[in-house]
C-alpha cells in the first residue's frame, strides 16, 4: 500500500444557504481546495462524492457525473462515483478515494461530501430513510427518538445526567463560534441549553445537531506526488469502515456501537498507534449523547465513562483531547453527505497549523463519521 | 494488481414483483450466489452495493448496510458499500469490487445490485433522476425524449430506420424467451414492434426497456483464493469507468457517448485484446437506439454503421457477436440498479457453459453498463 497524503482542503460555509443552488455549493468548495492545493482540475484522476439523499432533496441523483461535470471535468471522462451510507457518506467517499491512491491505481483523487437540504417542505423526514425504514420507521422512530431511548438506557445504567448532555453542546458552540464557516457561531450557557424545549426526551433542541446546506472537498495524492504540491502534508495513517445492525433493535447492547469499536480497533492497528496517542478529534455529535458514546466507543474511556470526559474538561479546546473543534455537528453544522469530509477538512487544519483561533497543538488526529444510528461507521486517522 | 476471478453468481427473476419486497429479492440472489460458490456468508469480506433510488423507491437509504444486515452478515461488521450513477449503480458495484480485490485489500468481496420499483405509483418519474434534472427535468425532458432526440439524428444522419430498431427488439425478446430469470419470455415480430404506439417519435413501446424490480449478485475473489471454491472460475480482465457531460445539450455530438469511448479503450488495453476478440457482449439497450449506439462506441463497427450489424443478423444469438444474449434490458428486463450485475451474471454464465438454451461458444466476454443517457459508462471484460 502506497502512503496517502491530503494536499489541499475546501469547505463551503454550513448553515441554511438560500442564495444557493447544490452545484453552486459543491463548487465553491471544490475550488478552495484546488487553490489550496495548487492544482488544475484536469489533473485529478478520479472522484468521489458522498451524498446521501439527492434522490429526494434534489430530485437528482447520478450525483457525482454531475459534479464532474460542474467542475469542468467532464471532458476528461474521469471516473466519478457517489457513495452513499446515509450521513456517513462522506467518509466513505474519504475512504473510498484512500483506497484508490493507497492501492496505486491512482495518484492524484478527490473525495468530496455535499448536501443541500433546505429546498424541501420537511427536510427531517428524509433523515429518516438512514434508519430501518420498516421496522423502525414504518412504526414511528425517528433519529431523535432513537437516540432518546439510548441516552435514557445511557442515564440510568451508567449515570450519565441531561447536564453532561448540555455541556457537550456548550462546548461545541464556544468551539463552533471560532470557526467561520460554521452555522451557529454563538456560545451558549448551560442554562439555554438544558431550558430548551425537549425534541424527544431526555434529548432537548440543544442536544440535536441541524440538518444542514454545505460541501466539503479534500484532495489526496500518493506521498511522492505529494511533496510537488505542499510542504505541509497530512498523512492518512488509517481509514476503516464497519457495519452493524441497521435497526438498534436487533443489536445485543444498544449503547455500544460495534461498527465504531471494530472500526477504530482496524484503525488504530493498522497506524500503528494507540488511543491515547490522539491530540484531537472530531466524533459525530449527531445528538450529544452520540458524542458520549463516540469517546467510550473509541476507548478514550472504558464503556459508561464517557460523561467524565465532558465534565472534567479533558474534550474542551484546551483540554487534554480536544474533540470537534469545528463545533462538531451541532455548532459547525450537519449538512449530511458533506460531514465525514468536513471532519476531515478540519483535522487538516488543525494538524498543518491553520485553524486559526480554534488551533490546538496536535500531531495526530482522529475522525469518527456514523451513518444514522451506527449502522455503518468509519475512523480516519491523520497524521503530520 | 492480483488477477480477479468471479466464483459464483446469483439472479433472481426480473419483473413486477408484487409478492416480494426488496429485501427477499436481494436475498434471494445472494443466496443463490453464495450456494453457487459454496461459500458461507461468514467469509465474505466486503460488500458492494448498486442501487439507484432506494431513498425514493422504498423511502430507504443506508441500503448497503441494510443488505449486509438482512444477509446475516452484521455480526461481523464488514464495510458495506453502496454506490450509484443512476442505472449504472451495478456495473460501478462490479468495478469497487474488483478493485478491492485486484489491490489485495480483499480476498472475497460481494458486488450486489438491486432495485425494487414497482412499490411506488409513477416510478419512471423517479428515472428523470439520472439525467439533468435543473437543464432537462425541468423543461419536460425523460430518458424516452432524449433517447428519441438521439434515434432521430441518427437515422437522418446515417440512415438508420424504424425498421432497424425494431429488429434489435424482436432479437432481444428471442433471446429473453429462452432466459427463465427474464421478465418477458415471449417472442414478438418485427410487425408488432413497428406497429406498437409510440411513446416519443421515433421510439415506440417496443424500442423502450421496462424498469422492473430484480437483484443480482457475483462473488469476487482473488486467483489464488479462487481456485479452492471452483474450477471454472471466470476472470475479470479489466473493469473501466467514464464519465461524460451529465446533459447531452453540452456534447460535442451527441450520437457518441465519450464514456464508452473512453472506457472501452482503458478496458481493451488493460485486458491486451482487440475488439475482435469479443465472443459475447451485454449492452445497455435501455433504448433500442442505445444498442446499436453501443455497437459503434465500443468499436464493434465504425460510427453510423451500428444498424448493420443488427441486419445482418451479426448479433443474433447464433450470429458472430452474440449480443444481449439474455434478452437485454429489454426483454429480461431492467431492475435500474440490478442490471450492471445482472450482466456480469450472463457472461459468467456464458464463459463457463451454464446458460441452457441460450449458450453461445465463447471465451471472452463485455458488459455495458450505462447511467442515464451516457454520464458514466462501465465497460467490463471477462474470460474464462
Amino acid at each position: 500500500m502506497h502512503k496517502v497524503a491530503i494536499i489541499g482542503v475546501g469547505c463551503s460555509k454550513f448553515g441554511e444557504m438560500w442564495d444557493s443552488g447544490f452545484r453552486d455549493i459543491v463548487i465553491s468548495a471544490g475550488v478552495e481546495a484546488l487553490e489550496d492545493a495548487g492544482l488544475e482540475g484536469k489533473e485529478i484522476e478520479a472522484m468521489f462524492v458522498g451524498n446521501m439523499s439527492g434522490g429526494r432533496y434534489l430530485a437528482q441523483e447520478h450525483i457525482a457525473a454531475l459534479i464532474a461535470d460542474y467542475a469542468g471535468l467532464a471532458e476528461f471522462n474521469i471516473p466519478s462515483t457517489r457513495v452513499e451510507a446515509a450521513d456517513a457518506s462522506g467518509g466513505l467517499a474519504l475512504r473510498q478515494a484512500y483506497m484508490a491512491v493507497a492501492s496505486g491505481v491512482h495518484d492524484i483523487v478527490i473525495a468530496a461530501g455535499a448536501e443541500k437540504v433546505t429546498d424541501v417542505g420537511n427536510p427531517m423526514d428524509i433523515m429518516i430513510s438512514s434508519i430501518d425504514k420498516e421496522w423502525e420507521g414504518f412504526v414511528g422512530a425517528t433519529l431523535p427518538a432513537l437516540y432518546a431511548i439510548i441516552a435514557k438506557l445511557h442515564m440510568e445504567k451508567y449515570g450519565t445526567k441531561e447536564e453532561d448532555l448540555a455541556l457537550v453542546s456548550v462546548k461545541n458552540h464556544k468551539n463552533g463560534a471560532l470557526n467561520p464557516k460554521a452555522q451557529f457561531r454563538k456560545e451558549i450557557t448551560i442554562e439555554t441549553a438544558l431550558n430548551s424545549t425537549y425534541v424527544a426526551e431526555p434529548l432537548k433542541l440543544f442536544d440535536c445537531a441541524p440538518i444542514s446546506d454545505g460541501a466539503a472537498v479534500v484532495i489526496l495524492a500518493s506521498e511522492e506526488v505529494a511533496r510537488k504540491y505542499t510542504d505541509t502534508p497530512v498523512y492518512i495513517e488509517a481509514c476503516s469502515q464497519a457495519s452493524d445492525y441497521l435497526a438498534i433493535q436487533n443489536r445485543k447492547d444498544i449503547l455500544t456501537m460495534n461498527s465504531v469499536v471494530v472500526a477504530a480497533k482496524q484503525a488504530y492497528k493498522q497506524a500503528k498507534i494507540e488511543t491515547k496517542d490522539i491530540d484531537v478529534a472530531e466524533v459525530h455529535d449527531s445528538f450529544t449523547i452520540a458524542e458520549i458514546l463516540a469517546y467510550e466507543d473509541l476507548g478514550f474511556v472504558k464503556k459508561g465513562e464517557g460523561a467524565k470526559l465532558i465534565r472534567e474538561g479533558v474534550t474542551e479546546l484546551h483540554g487534554d483531547l480536544p474533540v470537534n473543534t469545528s463545533g462538531g455537528l451541532k455548532a459547525c453544522g450537519h449538512a449530511i453527505g458533506a460531514t465525514g469530509v468536513r471532519q476531515a477538512v478540519e483535522i487538516v487544519l488543525q494538524l498543518r497549523g491553520d485553524a486559526g483561533k480554534r488551533q490546538v497543538n496536535a500531531e495526530k488526529g482522529l475522525a469518527l463519521n456514523i451513518g444514522g444510528t451506527g449502522a455503518t461507521a468509519i475512523v480516519t486517522i491523520f497524521s503530520r
